[in-house]
């Protein structure tokens, strides 16, 4: 039981300062992604192809979240974006503190997106709350088409889904009529995108959906 | 500094009930397999292989860790063996008081091998001992070959390193040198086992190396 409350206490100070966050980003017009998924499904790939292609006309930076190295940070650096690594040891998620202490590191007056490249985990980063605008969760096809049912907290909380690595269903059993009724009994309101980042296919729709979300963003702070 | 001290009370808590569990599994000289991974590495198809494949020769029973769901449970039951599902909910990992909540529906006096198979998470599982032998932790080619570097507890928990979907490494850019320089960073003296358990590859080694742990616990046990 006491462990229980300690839990609540966490999350509830953890809520607290994503409220603050929120508050910066809506002063900023700022759109901020959290980029959900299990290790490997794609998320540092899939934020490399949107800087390189997104570059030239948003303003765009990313955080890193990763038990150990600068490696992901230094992908998108290559990509031609600002990227601040965040390690988080033994932590199995980002949490909203993170987030608060990395933020002076940016020139948020200049920024139109910020993803939020969360710990690879489809579990624990579901729980906490880092101020963003939406949850985007990416799962891959070499992962089986049993994840709706299995990690429901993620699918909850995602605003977003990705199916990734499209290509490589041909080589697998996964079914998309059994993913796609799992994850409609779980969400059914979520819109899926198909995709491979790696081969560039379907990437279009996600790089419309963002661009709706900036000019979202924008509209919404100058009302 | 209070979130420190009580994350340090509920391991050593674990401990304390591991160590109880590791003495009743020496008992009754069971081989107690802890088997980690990300979400959709092929934990369950491995187990599944595993059950239909050394079935007749050793008495073999599972413990499935899911957050909801018995599915997994489900797909080891058809293959033969007793399997008991645990849900964890919003848990991201086994731990021992589990186990000992679910041991009295095993006869463990007729048993030779337990599998646990751990809820899919290549963070929070690394902390927890479930009194196990040994702790396999399953890669997948598909995850890339990045993950010794980037979430090393969970290499540095294995016992045994599966590097699963070998199939799929002509679809995907994994290198396998890379991977196994990184590993050798992490942890050097683990031994890899190759092989793609749906497509039946490179299976022997792993049902050799089962087969000696389970002879040499029970000589551990009959000194």
């Amino acid at each position: 039981m006491k462990e229980i409350q300690i839990q609540k206490n966490v999350l509830s100070k953890n809520d607290e300062i994503a409220a603050g966050l929120r508050r910066v980003f809506a002063e900023k017009s700022l759109l901020v992604l959290n980029v959900l998924s299990s290790p490997g499904s794609g998320k540092t790939t899939l934020l490399e192809k949107t800087a390189r292609a997104l570059g030239s006309s948003l303003r765009i930076a990313a955080i890193e979240g990763d038990l150990r190295t600068d490696r992901d940070a230094e992908r998108i650096r290559k990509a031609g974006v600002k990227a601040i690594q965040i390690n988080t040891g033994r932590g199995c998620h980002l949490d909203a503190n993170m987030i608060a202490g990395v933020l002076p590191q940016l020139d948020l007056d200049n920024l139109d997106v910020l993803f939020i490249e969360n710990v690879g985990n489809l579990v624990c980063p579901a729980a906490f709350d880092l101020g963003e605008d939406a949850a985007v969760l990416l799962v891959s096809v070499a992962e089986g088409d049993d994840k709706p049912a299995k990690y429901p907290t993620a699918f909850l909380k995602a605003d977003l889904l990705v199916l990734n690595k499209i290509d490589l269903q041909p080589y697998t059993n996964f079914c998309t009529q059994r993913f796609r009724e799992d994850v409609a009994k779980v969400k059914p309101s979520i819109t899926t995108l198909v995709m491979s980042a790696t081969k560039e296919m379907g990437l279009e729709p996600w790089f419309q959906w963002i661009q709706s979300k900036v000019a979202q963003k924008k509209q919404s702070s100058t009302r």
